[in-house]
């Protein structure tokens, strides 16, 4: 974990973390939004206005289009192979910052500096880097780890309640897969009415949880997939949302998969079924209602193209308790679609 | 080694190498050149036809284009993570099959059928992928080890005898890198006048030494950089070339790059100056006569550009002697300069 630092002062953290890079090699990446809110707040003299660089917000900026633009600035500006990319913003951001610099003279270093609650818990943390093509999400990526991940939750500040339930839908997973205090810490909590202090605490525990199990298995090999509870349902959901133009945050489509998936783990683990229905209620009371956008069917359907299945069927991360969980599991078409009834009994 | 075959029946052993591999993820690249007469050579039944990728041949084809491509079919025809790329031909299909595998779902795996000998001694062995962007070679890349790679020396017979010599070069580089007998036998021969069986042989070899050296340092942060000597000066040459769209190997720049670099040998690290004379009349004997593009001027000037230099200078992999190299050495401007005088004194 030493390579992700909590502060309160990430001013004065990324200009250390810099000392060792001349200015020429220092890039800094934000979208619109980051450039706007955060970037001010890391405005080093060091860093040169010609090496910002900015692109468009939003998932349909996490394209090709902008990898390639980063790449130009990059290389027009002759950034060496010991050059830096500094990534501010939210989980875009840090994302294809990553990956544009996972590929830049095969692999420059990367800082990132999540700036919402759901990069700071997630996506900065890991290595898993992307960009969305052909339609599909994260269809091309690398996995590399950022030299640095600076977090900084004065960042919070700038985000509205549902981005903050976006962010805190992983705490909750990450809660689950820990089990223990933590699970009954995050599980008592309701995000908008805790304590400051407390809230920074929370997020520390939250992304060593995510840490252990990456470093454990950095390229998703074996127990990464734990990681990926609530998210076999939650993709396929997102990606629905996204091809209809609906918003939806991708924390409220990992809540209802794991509601899903929680089911499916009373069905098939044994998971306690009082215990499921005390964490679905949480879950109901915290986030909007579902709103179904397409027949279930095509949820299974959409499961089966995940890239993380093969052949055999859809597979599931399932828990046996808070604290245990269980990789690999193939449920049935049938299995699958009694569980998805749970979204639409409120 | 063992993920490298040396055999004279490509066919078998790639069928062997898809065995685990349902059709559906089963994809080859080749471009035109390869796709015409190598392709016929491993033309499995359980390769589909519509999983075929073909891109076009010569560097220009060695871009993000092409890569945009192969991404395309690889996405939809539904490739999953567990599928294999199988890349057939030259270093232009082993470097961007690589590269566009390396980023595909964040990495499927790689079968190299290299089937030039440039490519069976060099590129396709060592993980390094890539394509070149903004005017630069192998600006975009990633570090990635294919999961097998298969070299069937029949494949020579298609080669031209430039283009024999071309990967005989770094053959050359491999004999002066090792030293002792492997460099006494590549130094001893003239690639054309050999017998077949002598030839597998001393390219297995030649093989080995890469092989060794990038295992050691598969990331080069320190003595793969050996693998650089005659490169430096080499890529400089072949940039030029390419950009005034002249027809130069790779294999002659890299023969004239190592004919500065054992000068500069001899004036910084006491390579012994009988010996580089007779390893000089050698090269010279074997190669076209080097002719200018650019003031040596101009070549020094991309030296300086190069990725692999920092600030302090242009950065040498030199030799003591044969079999003992050192790396990291700044050379100034005027040692380089002195050094370049070589070219035109044939």
């Amino acid at each position: 974990m030493e390579n992700i630092i909590f502060t309160r002062n990430v001013k004065g953290v990324l200009e250390q973390a810099l000392e060792n890079f001349i200015p020429e090699n220092i890039f800094i990446l934000a979208d619109t939004g980051s450039n706007k809110y955060c970037l001010p707040l890391v405005n080093l003299e060091k860093i040169k206005v010609e090496n910002k660089i900015v692109i468009g917000e939003g998932e349909t900026h996490k394209s090709p289009e902008s990898v390639l633009y980063i790449w130009k600035i990059l290389s027009d500006r002759g950034a060496k192979r010991n050059a830096v990319l500094v990534n501010i913003g939210g989980g875009l951001v840090t994302d294809i910052g990553g990956f544009a610099a996972s590929c830049f003279k095969r692999g420059i270093k990367c800082i990132n500096i999540p700036t919402t609650l759901l990069s700071q818990v997630d996506a900065s943390v890991g290595g898993k880097t992307g960009m969305n093509f052909n339609g599909l999400k994260n269809e091309i990526g690398t996995f590399s780890m950022p030299e640095k991940v600076i977090i900084d939750v004065s960042f919070l500040k700038t985000l509205s309640p549902r981005q903050i339930l976006s962010g805190f839908a992983e705490m909750l997973k990450h809660a689950l897969l820990a089990g223990g205090e933590h699970f009954e810490a995050v599980f008592s909590i309701v995000p908008e009415q805790i304590e400051e202090s407390r809230w920074i605490g929370m997020i520390e525990e939250s992304v060593k949880v995510k840490y252990a199990v990456v470093e454990a298995d950095p390229q998703e090999t074996g127990i990464r997939k734990a990681l990926n509870f609530g998210h076999t349902v939650g993709h396929a959901i997102e990606s629905v949302a996204i091809e209809q133009g609906v918003e939806l945050y991708h924390g409220d489509a990992v809540a209802y998969g794991m509601l899903v998936e929680l089911y499916l783990s009373t069905e098939k683990m044994g998971f306690d079924s009082g215990l499921y229905e005390k964490i679905s209620q949480h879950i109901r009371q915290i986030y909007p209602p579902y709103m179904p956008l397409v027949p279930e069917e095509d949820l299974y359907k959409l499961m089966l193209h995940d890239k993380k299945n093969e052949q055999k069927g859809v597979n599931f991360t399932l828990l046996r308790q808070p604290g245990e969980f269980s990789i690999d599991n193939y449920c049935s078409r049938e299995e699958i679609m009694k569980a998805l009834q749970v979204l639409s009994s409120q």
